[in-house]
């Protein structure tokens, strides 16, 4: 059984049902009743008004987000261990054409304003040193760490008191809050954000991902952006429907609980293994090579993060048999 | 009825069909079993090994393509009215960094070898010019003109004897072909094509394109640009077995002669009003606005082109009583 | 004797001696004192305030300014034979990350509101087509024409009526203004330019361009673009101090008056050759291949600009008895 | 007196000299008869063919070099202090459209083969993380450390086993090489290094560097790089003639060593203040925010590196009295 990534993990069958649904002739690109929706579908969820746009991809939604944060010549601030720097070939200097990523420690990629201080003031304020124009944070983190909202909120009044924009990649924030029980509005609008990107692919969709901004005004730049990167698909109404059924009765929500709950229950396998607390669907084990190779000998896929160290990745539609016999394997190593 | 643009129209049924087959975990990205077919599927298409990758839009496969093919200081060829220079939003620029589109004039939007040559040769061979590196050409053009395999060799042999790379737009090349009835293979690699957008979603497809690499030692470069475009969807099966289902069984073909179909019977109507020879899937009449207005007095969308002029664009699930209707409507302006 | 271009004449003593004069230690970059009076004394001359940076070429003027007026994502008005689009080597399109020139026709390298109007109004207002952000004109124009102010105020009103930014390629603007006696005000701030590219190497500089900006809060970030293209020299006292030589007393007033006496000595020479009226320092005139080839048998050196057609272009330091042969030459034609 | 840099020293009058002897027309950019020499001069200097642009500064020299070296999608190596990462406003960024800088540690901000070994390794060998494509290093480094020849060849060795380009900023190499001894040949192009920024403004020079390539055929791509990034000045004999005078009599190593002489004096004073042994024109002293207050309350300037450390640098036009009073001063303190 593959615990290798969610983000291969089969699609949630209404997802499927709702492409099938969308099945006819609507205006191209945008303009379909479905894309007309998302704006509001989403204002209701975040309780307030934003703009939202699918994209196929969550590189292209941090990429979008933060071409229209920093200039050319300005710098990200991010987490070194951050999805931006180490998994998407460097798209952010694509799309911002050639901005910097300045990189930050900390504990299970996360990062804390002190790091956001201690990265500005590093910085001469002359033309030879790039200037910070932007924060990205990931939710969950690449280690499976949830941030708090009040952590959040930090950030936020960091990134306020210096001028910086303020993204989240959220590729996993729903399994982030299913794990606090926190609220989206606290978790993101609330506590400073300008712009999400909201994954819901590795979440049981298809290959829609949304784009929220807070700062509404940014949308129609980006919009723009989207269709000169290649991103405005002609029929975008089979993205906007995938969204919609993932917002249709909260199945984004109990599809993260879903992949959160196995993940808790591997965890429990063998607490003195975890090399993080689980907070969301990723588990970072300790385990030899041998104890690595023993599990994959008994059908078990999964990722070698690092040497003495592996991940475990949980999704939405795991669970029963196989589940318990992995955790058995675990705790039997 | 709408006849405003084939890129609206609905999916095939059994292109839904493939994508709830493909629903079950696979590797991400294109490890999968179905991208893994790809390059297999497309070379016994064309009879003859090339790389295919898929992507979700026309505009990425042209603008990967010509990133390729062309260096941020050099210049592409393609006619004034090309997709790439007028409806991309700049797509080529951002691909390629900063790369030149000079504009070729040309009736029906055909560009012709001589141009090419009266373009190349305007341009002083000095670090003050920006010097030729690609030529682009659609297929069939933005009036619906199909490029006839012989056309299209003449300017394979202007591209080699001058070293340019040499693209197609193929978003309708399929209609182009179910017009001509020649081969595919004649009119783009044995023709001297270096890389081919070849169009699907205009066809009957979801959201699938397929990049065609005749020149296959690209497709590496192609692929990494196609990361870091955020253009590497995680579950990307999806979009493989759209492709697969419209090979099978030559759908693509048959999509096209359906929608071809249709044109032929409305060009028939009133073959004195055509603007172009109906040589694919778009109609260009005259008609006053009065007509226009007329037109859509009856129930029919479509597109205003130029003053006096409109574009029908047909696609393969248009038949029966609707077309008649419209046909008849036209014949009696 | 060479009336090849002003691009490569000598170099004023005034300019010369004015560099031997900088050289003593003094601040880095552009903190030293030469450099610091440059705000001050182009404000005198401009009767306002404005910015002045120095740079080294009218290609880096041109294009830090155009990439402060022109997103990415748009478009950059021009006349179809304008320098950037010719003879920069696509600096346009590096500076802006990809930005589009839309080239213009007119009479004689001028463009006219009606033509504005027009380029702007073909653009649909969607994401598909670049929008127009920017004007930029050429003075003296690449055919040796001098704008009257009220031609440039014209294009203002269209550049504010559509939100354009704007601005003026000034390599040879000491030369229309030595020709039209027009002010300097007048042609161009009051005209509503955003920036001017100010020349004084063509003009008997060695190698200092000022670059001002009506719209100064532009200049910071312009400042910090000029270091990222490697613009920021080290010792830009040099630079600063040519440029105040050439303000002090009106030298660059002094010097255009003088090339321009010695084209309009050439001009009468033969005035049935003029492929346009001479409003500055460059001559375009209708000669045979025989006939350019009987001159440069004679000694004299110019370019070849299109079949039957030469150009002649003068410079400051030009005069006397070899002006004389060469107008005399033309005469015998 | 001013310790403070190098880059604001006064210019050598052999070099003025040549500026106002090449005072006459002559073809423009670099076809005249100053720039026509250099590749002949500098391969007599390096005892090889290669060729040689003249440019303005360090960072247009650096990232053109860095732009042919490694695509977009790639990335550079460089230590963590390096200049390019921190001193030239993200110009990589822009010249190479968006390549990342990937960075090392190392004492003294020199780099060893283990560290560009271990950054590599760490690069999965998939299109989601930027593949390394060259080395970059300073020679003297930022901290006036002097690569010996056997330490670049072990860096250039380890480029070729990893197919990276590798290029050295060499803006203080002439110090290097005058504290070592070593030959020029030996620590550059028998080293392995493809391109060189061979420093000349810090040393004497007015405003022109050399790159240098040792790859020669990578030269006509930059020629159209450099004037593209606006970099081809009209008159560049003054350029070269100031580079030509540098080379003459070995004046460039004679002010190297000049400055050398001065730094070692310093040193000498306060031996046991050195943060890194004197091995070119630079010195790291221990000094607390009173002791640096105290030398400054004598007239000195120089630069507060960081806390409880300053730096002083020397130059070519340094020497007698004022030294002398410096160095007492350090040793009094």
């Amino acid at each position: 059984m593959r615990f290798f990534s969610d983000n291969a993990a089969a699609t949630h069958p209404k997802v499927i049902e709702a492409i099938a649904q969308a099945n006819r002739l609507d205006t191209a690109y945008d303009g379909d009743e479905w894309s007309r929706r998302l704006d509001g579908a989403f204002s209701d969820l975040f309780g307030r008004d934003v703009r939202a746009l699918w994209v196929t991809t969550g590189t292209v939604a941090n990429c979008l987000a933060l071409a229209a944060l920093c200039p050319a010549y300005g710098a990200i601030l991010c987490h070194k261990d951050a999805h931006i720097e180490n998994d998407e070939a460097g798209a952010p200097g694509f799309f911002t054409a050639g901005a910097k990523l300045t990189l930050l420690d900390g504990e299970g990629a996360k990062i804390a304003p002190d790091a956001v201080s201690a990265a500005c003031d590093r910085v001469r304020k002359d033309v030879h040193q790039v200037q910070p124009a932007a924060i990205s944070i990931t939710n969950a983190t690449e280690y499976g760490l949830a941030y708090r909202a009040e952590e959040v909120a930090a950030l936020g009044q960091a990134a306020k008191a210096r001028g910086l924009g303020f993204h989240m990649d959220g590729a996993r924030l729903a399994n982030a809050l299913a794990s606090t029980g926190e609220s989206l509005a606290d978790v993101t609008w609330r506590a400073g954000l300008d712009a999400l990107s909201f994954g819901f692919v590795k979440n049981g969709g298809l290959n829609a991902e949304a784009l929220i901004l807070f700062r509404t005004e940014l949308a129609d730049e980006i919009a723009i952006r989207r269709k000169r990167a290649g991103h405005l698909l002609s029929k975008g109404r089979y993205l906007a429907a995938q969204l919609l059924a993932m917002l249709d009765g909260d199945l984004w929500l109990d599809n993260a609980r879903a992949a959160n709950a196995v993940a808790q229950t591997l965890a429990q396998a063998a607490p003195e293994r975890l090399v993080y607390p689980v907070q969301a669907n990723e588990i970072f084990l300790k385990a030899s090579a041998d104890e690595a190779a023993h599990l994959r000998s008994q059908g078990f896929d999964f990722y070698d993060w690092a040497p003495g160290e592996i991940r475990l990745v949980t999704s939405w539609d795991q669970q029963g048999e196989a589940v318990e016999r992995l955790a058995a394997a675990i705790a039997a190593l």
